[in-house]
C-alpha cells in the first residue's frame, strides 16, 4: 500500500523495524487459528498501543484471509472526545481497515470510574461485533498493562485468580500484545509514521492504575532490579494456568461431593476431608456462592472459617456468610442455607 | 514469676495487654499439637519480634508441659555482635527459658549476603536442636516479613511457589507469628518491659528486603490503600495451598507418566497431552530437574518451550536446557537426557 501510513515501516531488503516485526508477529500468532473469511475488529482508542495493534492487524489479516475492521469507542468523558474518536477512525481507515465505526457510549457510575468505563466499552464492543458479524475483537493490552493488573490484584489478597491478570483469549476477546512491551508499540508507531493520541487520563493520579504505573512500578523496579514487568506478566500466566486447573479439578470434585435442594447446598464432609486444602476451599467457596453469597463479598477469611468445620471440628456453631447465608455442620454435611433468624 | 521482665504484662483483673495476649495466643496455637515433654527452642536475636516470641513461649510452654529454651546465633557481622548476643541470652534467661545458648557462626558468601547469613543461621539452629534434643525451633517471622517475602518473590516471576512466602511449619521449623503484625510484637515488648535490640542491618538499603520494607511497601500501600500487608500475607497462604495441591497432583501424574533409565528421563506424551497446563508443566519441570537441570537455572520459559513439544508439535528440534540437558520428542515420549555434542 504505497502512501499509506504503514508504508514507511516497509523498507527494502529486510529493513523492517524490529518493533513493527514484533507487533505483527504477535498479531499473526494470535489470529493464526481463525478460519478464512472471519471478521476481526480492533478496539482502537487512537492511543499508542491500539494504533500499533490496528496497523499490525491491517497488515496481517489480509494475508491470513481475514477481514479486519475497527471500532472506536467514544466514552464522552473529555471535551474533545468526539473529535479524538474521529481522528482515530480516520487513522484506521488510512491503514486499510474496513469497516471502521465510532460508537458513543454513556459511562455510568457502577464499579468506580475505571470499572464503569470498562463496562460501557466492552458492552459497545460486543454490540459492534454482533452487528458486523465479527467473531473476534482485538484488545491492545500490553505486557505493561498485564504487570499493572497483577499489582492491582495484590491489594485484594484473594489468591491466584486475583493475580492472574488478563486472559490472552476470553470468549470473543483476544489480546495479541499481552507479551509485547509498551516500548515496542511506541517504537512501532514511530517507525510506521503513526501519530498516537495521548490520553490525559493516563497521567491522572486519581486512577489507581495510573498510580501503580507511575509510582509503584518504578520503585519496585528500583528495589528488585530490571525485569520486574516481565516477571509480573509471567506470574500472571502461570497463576492463570494454576487457577484454571484447580477450578476444573474442584468442579469435578463438586460433582460428587455437593448436592443441591431448593433452599440448601450440601457438601459431604467425608468426600472433602482428605482432599488438598486448595480443592476443598474452592468447593466450599463455590457452594457458598450457589447458596447466595456474592463473590465480591465472600472473602478467603469466610471460606477458611467454613473449612475449619471440616479440618478443625470441635462442635462449633454456624458460620455467618455474606447475604445472610449460613454454613453449618449437620449429619456429615456442611449445609449452606438462608439465615432464618430475622 | 514476680520480678521477671514479663511480669509487668501481668496485670490483675484481666488487664493483660492485647499485644501480649495476641502473641501468646499465636504461640499457644502453634505449639498445641506437641506431646508433653517436647523441647522447643526459640531462635532469638534480641530484636523486637524474637524477643516478643521468647516472652510468649516462656509463658505458654510450661502450661503445655513443654520445655522451652533459646538459641542466639552470633553472625559475627558487626563489631558488637558477641556482646549483643550475650545481652539477648541474658534476656532469654530472665524470661525463664532454659537452656539458653549463644552459637557463633561464620557467614560465607554463597547466595549473597542475606542468603549466606540465612544458611549459616539455619545450620546453627538445626545443630543446636540436635544437641539439645529439641523437636521444634521457633522463628519470629511476622506478617510483615511474610508480605515482604511475597514482594521479593514477584521479581522472580516463577509462579505460585515464588509467591508462597514462608511456611508456618517446615520440618523442625515453626513460625508462630506469621499472622501477627510487627506492630503487635513491638507493643508486646513495650507492655512487657522488654528492651529489644535494634539491628542496624534493618535500615541498610544495600539489602533488597530493606528496600522492599522501607520503599516499596509504603508506596504500594499509598496506591492500593491500607490492608496491603495483610492481603500479601493472605495471598502467600492461598498460593502455598495451591502450589502444594498442584505439586501433589503432578507427583501422582508423574508416577504413571514418567519413566527413568540410567541416563534419561522419559515423559509419555499421550498421558500428559490432555492434562491441564499447570500439571503438565510441573511434570515436565520435575523431569528436567531429575535429568540434571538446576532449579535456580531452569526458568518458566524453558519449561514452556518443552511443553510446546506436546501442545504445539510441528516437528521441532530439541530444546536446550540448563546444565547441558536436552529435551527432545521421540516415539511418543519427551526424552530428557544429556547433550552429547560437546
Amino acid at each position: 500500500m504505497p502512501g499509506s501510513p504503514d508504508s514507511t515501516a516497509e523498507r527494502p531488503r529486510g529493513k523492517l523495524h524490529p518493533s513493527v516485526a514484533k507487533t505483527r508477529e504477535a498479531v499473526r500468532t494470535a489470529l493464526s487459528d481463525l478460519p478464512t473469511g472471519t471478521t476481526v475488529l480492533v478496539a482502537c482508542s487512537g492511543g499508542t498501543d491500539s494504533l500499533a495493534l490496528a496497523a499490525a492487524t491491517a497488515f496481517e489479516a489480509p494475508k491470513l484471509g481475514l477481514r479486519a475492521g475497527a471500532v472506536i469507542v467514544d466514552h464522552d468523558l473529555q471535551p474533545d472526545s468526539a473529535r479524538t474518536a474521529e481522528v482515530a477512525a480516520e487513522q484506521c481507515r488510512g491503514l486499510g481497515l474496513d469497516p471502521v465505526e465510532v460508537r458513543a457510549v454513556q459511562v455510568g457510575t457502577d464499579g468506580g470510574p475505571e470499572g464503569a468505563a470498562r463496562t460501557a466499552r466492552y458492552d459497545a464492543l460486543r454490540a459492534a461485533a454482533d452487528e458486523f458479524g465479527a467473531d473476534v475483537v482485538l484488545l491492545a493490552h500490553t505486557r505493561d498493562d498485564q504487570a499493572e493488573t497483577v499489582l492491582l490484584g495484590l491489594g485484594r489478597g484473594s489468591g491466584a485468580r486475583s493475580l492472574a491478570g488478563m486472559a490472552a483469549v476470553a470468549g470473543l476477546l483476544r489480546r495479541p500484545l499481552l507479551e509485547v512491551p509498551r516500548s515496542t508499540t511506541a517504537a512501532a508507531c514511530v517507525a510506521a509514521g503513526l501519530r498516537p493520541w495521548h490520553d490525559p487520563h493516563n497521567d491522572d493520579p486519581t486512577y489507581t492504575r495510573v498510580r501503580v504505573r507511575h509510582e509503584v512500578l518504578p520503585v519496585l523496579e528500583e528495589a528488585l532490579g530490571p525485569g520486574v514487568v516481565e516477571a509480573l506478566a509471567r506470574t500472571a500466566g502461570l497463576l492463570r494456568a494454576d487457577a484454571d486447573a484447580l477450578d476444573m479439578l474442584a468442579a469435578n470434585l463438586a460433582e460428587t461431593a455437593v448436592r443441591r435442594t431448593d433452599d440448601e447446598v450440601r457438601c459431604e464432609v467425608g468426600m472433602l476431608a482428605d482432599e488438598p486444602a486448595a480443592l476443598r476451599t474452592r468447593v466450599l467457596r463455590q457452594a457458598a456462592l450457589e447458596a447466595g453469597s456474592r463473590a465480591t463479598d465472600l472473602s478467603a477469611v469466610h471460606v477458611a472459617a467454613v473449612d475449619a468445620l471440616i479440618t478443625d471440628w470441635r462442635g462449633q456453631r454456624w458460620i455467618d456468610l455474606p447475604q445472610r447465608v449460613r454454613a453449618i455442620r449437620r449429619g456429615g454435611f456442611i449445609v449452606f442455607g438462608p439465615d432464618m433468624t430475622g
